[in-house]
């Protein structure tokens, strides 16, 4: 029995566009002579689909969507992940199925019984859980069939049951799959251990079959795997592209040597991010980016991978000086310009400040320079840039780090300003680390960005370090705090100050009204501002 | 039996704050000699509480907080809404509970059953839904304690039981159901629907009581209820306001004439914005408003709700006609910041709009005026309302209405700027129909901002007809789309055109980028945009 995985990279609702590639990957499974093909989980509309579900045309196109498919599922059978109808007359309307398609007949439709419902996943908003547990039988091989999360209760306590524990009973030949499990730094090595666990403890080999690409602010990392009854990883396929591989069921159990899976964090951050800003590019039917370049080492990093995923002749950047840039700003911006080969343009600042100040004069009189004059500046940058992005099509990078984004430390309609947050999901710390990465074999983010002092240089002489905390310092009590849920005290162990982190933990709670209005964050950890974190604006609650 | 519906207004996380009101209303419910006191759903922490729940600290804090109210419970019994850990080993990690306290000690915990999870619900990301059914026995009377949701499934079949079912068997005198319902116009006669339904089924009186006051974009709206066994509103408590009432059980059952609840749409509207926006201030310690006013219907009619809400001395406005305004512009707007007696500031655009036309004409070159130099024109007002934000900290006051935010007639970082959005969940018929409502006495809003049709005025002789359809056709056409989720077939037969339907439907969906990015909205409607709808951004389909 040879098993094929296809990890696609579906459009949500292009479901032509879909339905075409599902078919062609049929025909590849067929010349690989594979006897089941798996795609991934909810990959017929798209993953997640989110409130499309409520609409009854996408529901109807999804059922038709089916029936084309199941036109070419001749000689071979395949397992396709997509919403089916609940037809009882209780519980929510929807289920997340798995259609098992053979002979040119739905054969089964398995739906998914654990639904998860935290982080970035809303699945019970829309979908009945599963009940009901049943392998499916072909070509006298009884397999397991489960749905992503329905493998993921084995060392968790969160859900009150293991879909397996049924299915285990009925003596399956082998797991299958199917998932839409979103990439963060370390999820490979979580997944992997679910699969290796859940193998080893129902002591039968398991076909997992993920998405690949993203989709606007989630990142499919693909990696679909194959681990033996041993738990040993025989086989995983390519990060963040599609593919298709076939394996032979009756051998699999004869790998001894486990296949060794690039585990990288800066490789791999690096990797998503281009697949999340191509992607997002792409589904847009969108060419070009531009962005601002500072000369600092987030618009730095952010204008590299801009050029790693749409190529260095789709990238232009304005670099736009005020009176309070330093000089190595301009220059440094101007070096890596060069060394990456985008074109710029340098457009100073200082007279439309200068014209807005003087506007502004008769209201703000005598009062002292503050952040209405810094914010200024940042603004005018962002509205020179959306004025780049209205006339010639671009879309707008934003370049904002996690450090910022938690403390506050940008300017709504400034710096905050663009299509696609690219490095939002990376604390300042995070960012020296991929930008060294980036180096690692050429210089191409000059030296000299990486080591002075970072800066928002929007008055004389600032430095970051004037009102935050070093940056190793906060990012490691943000990364207590909005990573792992850590309490004041837990952190105060740790050997901080208690003042700090309540100073900390005080700026990340009232700039929810920033973050709110934010670009949306490619989701590389696993807890990135945006969907996944849902706090109240209006709120006033002390660690 | 005397029961009192205490139906607070409290601060999410302030447990001192909310500690302290509760405490002060045990008092009160003393004075009035109730034997049963009743405060809505998880006011203990306020509602929604959102990912605090993921927090062990603000856990803890609910578990002190009822210890804390416990002891004022001698004489009286309290029931209070809280989260409650969950103590078995399975399921997620909390219930969301209602507390019967009584002889200060905690008799009961009874856990929300039905949890919501579509529209602006999250319950089922926290809670572990309740599986026992207790009624509570409190001076030889049974009651059937329930959670908001809880006879919610009565004539739906989302869920796939109803608690009370269960309950009805022990035999409960009455039913108490804790809410926190938030208000749309048409809720109130939902709610009252529920509640009949419910009392007449299962033959006994009920008693409602829900939140009042707003959190962030959610106005909940008070309106507390008793019902008799023959489905009689006995009476309902005020709309938007904190207070305090007690029944007599014994007597309800007497009453044969139903209350009279105020049910006009637009009153109902005003009084929630009023709420929307004074709270959204006050529990964020803002005094001050600022908006720009353009003289057309928009920002006219959000400057008469902020007024309303926090004092004329409280807003000033800021009048920033460009080259394209025309003459009655500033003059309507002049007469309405008189009528409402605030203060206002004109400041001239042109300059800093030729500033930049300059700054950009080596790269803009000869390319026709456009999008860009109209946007440029309302980013430039968003940035000047923004640096007078910053210097004598207003909040700004978007005024985006909801048809704008639906087919993206908006400026991103321009007019959609602000910190809260009051009137971006009225279609602009609507905007019509409140303004006519505030100028039903009176004219506040000069009549002439109320005739004149509708321009943006960032070109010459610029309408909205130029681009959209007429206002009455556009905001059927999205109110079938968005509110009831019909199909484009479905509101064809409503005698639309095809191709404008599917025009307005694509606008709708090409401009979710936008609203990802806009101003919490406060929610009047069943679905407005912001938490409670959620589409993808990078998608594509076509209905």
């Amino acid at each position: 029995m040879k098993i094929a995985l296809a990890q696609i990279n579906t459009l949500i609702g292009h479901f032509e566009y879909n339905v075409n590639k599902i078919v062609a990957y049929i025909q590849k499974a067929k010349k690989q002579g594979a006897d089941i093909l798996v795609f991934p989980e909810l990959c017929l509309c798209g993953y997640p689909p989110r409130d499309f579900l409520e609409f009854q045309p996408f529901i109807k196109k999804c059922t038709e969507s089916i029936e084309d498919i199941r036109k070419y599922c001749n000689d071979i059978a395949v397992i396709i992940g997509a919403p089916s109808p609940n037809t009882e007359k209780l519980g929510k309307r929807l289920y997340n199925s798995a259609y098992f398609i053979a002979d040119n007949k739905i054969q089964s439709v398995i739906h998914k019984s654990l639904l998860p419902d935290y982080d970035v996943f809303d699945e019970y908003r829309y979908f009945e859980p599963g009940k009901e547990h049943h392998v499916i039988t072909y070509k006298n091989k009884r397999i397991a069939l489960t749905i992503c999360e329905d493998l993921w209760n084995l060392n968790t306590s969160f859900y009150i049951k293991n879909p397996m524990d049924a299915l285990i009973t009925q003596k399956p030949d082998c797991i299958i799959n199917i998932a839409a499990s979103p990439f963060s730094y370390d999820q490979n090595q979580a997944r992997l251990d679910v699969l290796f666990n859940n193998a080893k403890k129902y002591g039968i080999p398991l076909f997992y079959c993920n998405h690949s690409g993203s989709q606007t602010e989630l990142i499919f990392d693909g990696g679909s795997a194959v681990v033996n009854s041993q738990g040993i990883l025989v086989d995983q396929m390519e990060f963040f592209s599609e593919n298709i591989k076939s394996y032979e069921l009756d051998t699999i159990e004869d790998v001894k040597k486990a296949f060794q899976a690039v585990t990288e964090k800066y490789d791999l951050i690096n990797q998503a991010l281009i697949c999340g800003i191509r992607n997002y590019f792409d589904k847009l039917n969108f060419k070009k980016a531009i962005l601002g370049l500072s000369g600092g080492i987030d618009s730095a990093l952010a204008l590299v991978l801009s050029v790693q995923a749409l190529g260095k002749e789709n990238v232009h950047c304005l670099l736009m000086p005020s009176l309070y840039s330093s000089e190595h700003s301009v220059k440094d911006a101007i070096q890596l310009a060069n060394n990456v080969g985008v074109t710029y343009d340098i457009i100073e600042i200082s007279e439309l400040f200068h014209t807005y100040c003087h506007l502004l004069k008769p209201y703000f009189k005598e009062l002292p320079f503050d952040i209405s004059e810094e914010n200024l500046q940042s603004r005018i940058r962002g509205m020179l840039l959306m004025a780049f992005c209205n006339k010639f099509s671009y879309i707008l990078i934003n370049t904002s780090n996690k450090s910022e984004l938690a403390v506050g430390y940008g300017t709504l309609y400034g710096d905050m300003a663009g299509g696609l947050s690219v490095i939002g999901d990376l604390y300042k710390i995070e960012v020296y680390g991929l930008s060294q990465y980036i180096n690692r074999n050429k210089e191409i983010i000059p030296e000299n960005i990486i080591a002075k002092e970072p800066s928002a240089e929007l008055k004389p002489d600032q430095k970051d370090s004037d009102s935050l905390p070093p940056y190793p310092v906060l990012d490691t009590i943000l990364f207590h705090y909005i990573e792992e849920r850590k309490t004041a005290e837990e952190i105060i162990a740790k050997g901080f100050d208690k003042s700090m982190i309540i100073k900390v933990m005080r700026m990340v709670n009232t700039n929810e009204y920033k973050r709110y209005q934010a670009a949306p964050v490619l989701r590389v950890s696993q807890k990135a501002f945006g969907y996944g974190r849902r706090m109240p604006i209006v709120a006033n609650f002390d660690f």
